[in-house]
């Protein structure tokens, strides 16, 4: 599992702005090393007023095959793909995009897949839960679209920009419509399920995403925050023994879907497999 | 020197065209880790036809703190420097660029440095050697302006295109004047050092860079091509028992002035050094 970089090294990035705190680089670089492949995958902080400087400049390089994406260009970043997945259409948002061998770019999201990857993993049942879900950004919209196709029974969004809840509520409904999604919610007695996706919990002074009510064993808690000490909202699952998931779990679960996913890209023919 | 790659970690890059051979990678990452430096040294293949969407968007990146330049873009790269160093400034190229703590760049030349050093290491006098340069780009430049400050007696500056050599052969007269250097002529009697500073040798195919006469074991020779296997000028060296540097011999020679010259970058003040 040592990495090494050469001349010949495939580059893969992640985007993001703040960018030390993301796990990705060293999960995937050592995913990469360990399979054999000449591979890295490295940490690129854009800067939000350098976006449309940066992100054109990484799409040109030669030897750069794949981004992936975090907060907050995930919406951003969809109109850069020349296709998208399932999930990125549905949600107007990308995590993963990969060069094909034509020079286009695909992209999916696999934020709401990572989730229930790593839900399922602590083999807990999501058919018919009521779930309170913070964030209506990139990640929660990617996670509300994965758990109604899960089963979920309902989801009550939650973010500061209302207009970004309502407009999630919708478009979930609209391809799932099984699934009671509504927007403006918080927590209510019904709830059995609580998900932060929002980047609350990220700073070291961060309290809880919003009103949680009073947690219960039987619940099932989830944070996208990725970070070596708990956040507020899982300490407090833990306090409660609720069973959880963290950012890191998720990002666990999403890493073999991602590999797939820059692996399946298409290749050009091997006479005109040099570096570009 | 097990080279780790996190969210925290600076990036440097180097860029050309074609870039699988480059070795600096390899070179400099090592030399991070070694260091106890969170830190890596990216291949970035640049085809020059992208040029200019990818620089820009490389120099606007938070978290990347300084540019290799290789073959064909040394010279194009001068322009993006706030300040060049006196190599840099004479020669009218770069081969590395740092990013000061006010966010502007400094750009030097070290390619003729490093080529200096390199042969000093074998132990041999630079004063007063008549030299034979092939290629007057980047790479050729700085070894004709280092050469003349070693003190050799005279240089003749082969190159396919002719106004280039005349226009560098110019340039170091005029700051060395008491280097006799001259454009366009090809091995004659009194040559006792020939040097390489052309692509040619980077390919299997490839012959010698012209006519190089027949080779005298007193000879110094020395080739900036960077491959594993000789090149057929350092073949030649080798069979007539040619003292001679190597691209690789050239590029460890470089390796410790690029390093010395990233660490004196300019340091923000503690409270602002996040990661922009």
């Amino acid at each position: 599992m040592t990495i090494a970089i050469n001349g010949t090294t495939r580059l893969y990035a992640i985007i993001g702005d703040p960018i030390a705190q993301v796990g990705s680089p060293k999960a995937f670089s050592e995913r990469f090393a360990a399979a054999g492949k000449d591979a890295v995958l490295l940490p690129v902080h854009v800067p939000a007023d350098r976006f449309d400087t940066i992100v054109p400049g990484l799409m040109a390089i030669g030897n750069l095959d794949g981004l992936l994406v975090t907060i907050p260009f995930k919406p951003r970043m969809a109109s850069f793909a020349s296709r998208l997945g399932p999930a990125a259409k549905c949600i107007g948002a990308v995590n993963a995009l990969r060069r094909e061998a034509d020079g286009s770019w695909t992209g999916d999201m696999f934020d709401g897949a990572g989730f229930v990857r790593a839900m399922e993993r602590k083999r807990v049942a999501l058919g018919g839960r009521r779930v309170l879900l913070f964030g209506a950004g990139g990640a929660g919209s990617a996670i509300a679209y994965e758990l109604a196709k899960a089963g979920v029974a309902a989801i009550a969004v939650a973010d500061p920009q209302a207009e970004r809840a309502d407009a999630l509520a919708k478009t979930v409904r609209a391809a799932v419509p099984a699934c009671d999604v509504t927007a403006g919610r918080s927590a209510s007695s019904g709830v059995d399920m609580i998900v932060n996706a929002s980047p609350i919990g990220m700073r070291p002074g961060d309290g809880l995403p919003g009103d949680v009510g009073t947690l219960r064993p039987d619940m099932l808690i989830g944070d996208v925050v990725v970070c070596d000490t708990p956040t507020p909202l899982i300490r407090q699952a833990q306090q409660q023994g609720c069973t959880h998931v963290t950012g890191r779990d998720m990002l666990l679960g999403q890493v073999d879907a991602i590999v797939d996913f820059f692996a399946a890209a298409s290749r050009p023919p091997a006479s005109q497999r040099v570096t570009s």
